[in-house]
């Protein structure tokens, strides 16, 4: 195959949003399981695939700038880690008045085991400047975006946050075992735990350590959270959400006894409580969550649900996190529709 | 076949909403026509099936009580009319937070083609006296409800209404040309155009004129809006919508040109405009609308709809009547989780 025919072929088994640049989501079963198979993974690009010479530059106000190869970062010590990235705009579609943007469903949302080399061991070795604030990431990836002519991928993180050992963020070049693949930033690129999936910058090209905030079109003009009636907000971590993965949606059951399986997330606090819903007459019952294997991954959790009774019922997941975040039941609505982990409604029928 | 087997073969092409009391939507086929076979039209019940003594008594402040028979109303002049009943929880599970009652997705509305006498007709018979105000109809359904340990189905309207020829209240036999079956009210029901379904009293077997405004369970307590930032207002006339029928939600369509066909309805005037969006751009552009054949029924209307980029559409359809009513994008939230008509959002993939 050619490399346009891998990709081509990668792409097959997802829900498409954007055939170019090319956006798409999971697959309702990839969310039963753990791990996200790379082929189910969702994808979201912002520009064309980019070409992309291999070299990671490392600048900015360092005391030693640094070109990295993917052999370089081999051969630094790796890190495997299950990370839960999301899109910011996963669950667009379900705010009113329908925002802006990429038209996502419920399933830009996935989680894959990324190995790669630990971010603060590469600044260490760059070895950042005391008058550094931000940490510059750019992607290869450019082309026409809104008002801009040519604009390229760049986000920004805190270098405090940047250089944390404890935050963990990778220079990912495998997913799942593999090399990354075309969509999911080949070479390699970035891996930000916790935080919503624009943060992890593919095809990474330089990293700068900068003297001031960055504030680029990717940082403060999109991936802000424009709230109708209070100060606008950075796009940062995931929000505490809940899912119920089985029963699907729409589904016929018996009468008796059945188990509600599903995952829960949030990018601001291990999930702490899932409680459920069968109707809207406000009955919250708390959920069995299983023990968390992997800090930055989606978790298990499910509840054993007897019914007698046949009709529709109306079920709702509601995840509370370890910080106090619980989901509100209205969407929490932006102008550019980040954000929206309001409780989702499926219906079920009992026969 | 008994007649709980001929009710139990009539409802199995409906989506169950409710086993007993029954609840039922249409499925989303039964949308595609202008008159919805009756197998396939909507039923909303708030109790079991009740026994009908084949009567209707008119009494209240009358100068001529009468006691009917289904012949003495066949004997009447009849009047068939095809009208669209909706009902006032149709859309519930699309509100946030999710509200008490019925969940109801988005087929809880058909159209039939009714016959019946005039109501009009049958209080001039009986001679409503000038004190007159109100006019109670009593179903014969009851059953426990909420607070009540036996409650009866009684709804009314004012007298001006209910004796105006030309609101063309029926009191309804056929149901598209057959007599009416157990669900839909036998022997004969109310049938108020461009009402919510509600109005519609089913198993009609007392109309009562009164000197008092009627405040039942149905009139006052259930079936109001209950705003949370305004006053408490009575569910009456049908608001205004548009639905799309073609292509289905979720639909994957080769690039090209593809006609977009729908339905729209108000009770609250004839519908001016149907407009279609494509993105959440904010871009509306009008479709066409059919002449109206019948005015108390939904009416067609249709897009050609070009569009040549693979990706994810949001398609959206906006309602606008005589009266300047316009569908909102944001669902008009109220505690019991009536009238929302609120623009839906449906997505297809262009391949």
């Amino acid at each position: 195959m050619t490399a346009s025919e891998r990709v081509r072929a990668a792409r097959g088994a997802l829900t498409m949003v954007q055939a170019e640049p090319f956006n798409a989501e999971a697959p309702p079963e990839a969310l039963t399981t753990d791990i996200t198979p790379t082929e189910l993974h969702y994808v979201r690009s912002n520009f064309a695939l980019p070409e992309h010479d291999g070299l990671l530059h490392v600048g900015g106000t360092v005391a030693n700038p640094l070109t990295l190869t993917l052999d370089d970062l081999r051969a630094l010590p790796a890190v495997t880690r299950a990370v839960t990235l999301e899109c910011a705009g996963n669950g667009r579609l379900g705010q009113t008045p329908l925002p802006e943007g990429e038209p996502w469903g419920r399933y830009a949302v996935s989680t894959a085991r990324w190995t790669g080399a630990r971010l603060c061991e590469v600044l260490d070795r760059a070895g950042c400047s005391a008058d550094g604030v931000d940490v510059r990431f750019q992607g290869a990836d450019h082309g026409p975006y809104h008002q801009h002519e040519d604009l390229r991928f760049v986000r920004s993180l805190d270098l405090v946050h940047a250089a944390d050992p404890s935050a963990e963020i990778l220079i990912a070049y495998d997913m799942n075992g593999e090399p990354l693949d075309a969509d999911h930033g080949a070479p390699f690129r970035l891996i930000v735990p916790h935080w919503y999936g624009v943060a992890s910058v593919k095809w990474l090209e330089r990293i700068d350590v900068i003297t001031t905030d960055y504030a680029g079109e990717f940082q403060v003009g999109h991936y802000m959270y424009e709230w109708p009636d209070r100060p606008h907000e950075p796009v940062t971590a995931m929000r505490v959400r809940a899912r119920i993965t089985d029963p699907a949606p729409g589904a016929e059951l018996p009468a008796g006894t059945c188990t509600i399986r599903g995952k829960a997330w949030s990018g601001t606090g291990p999930v702490t409580k899932v409680e459920l819903s069968f109707t809207g007459a406000g009955d919250w019952h708390p959920a069995r969550l299983d023990i968390r294997q992997e800090p930055y991954a989606w978790q298990d959790w499910s509840f054993e649900w007897t019914v007698s009774r046949p009709g529709r019922y109306s079920l709702r997941a509601r995840a509370t996190d370890a910080a106090g975040n619980v989901q509100s039941e209205v969407p929490p609505w932006n102008r550019l529709g980040y954000g929206n982990n309001a409780v989702e409604v499926q219906h079920v029928d009992i026969r």
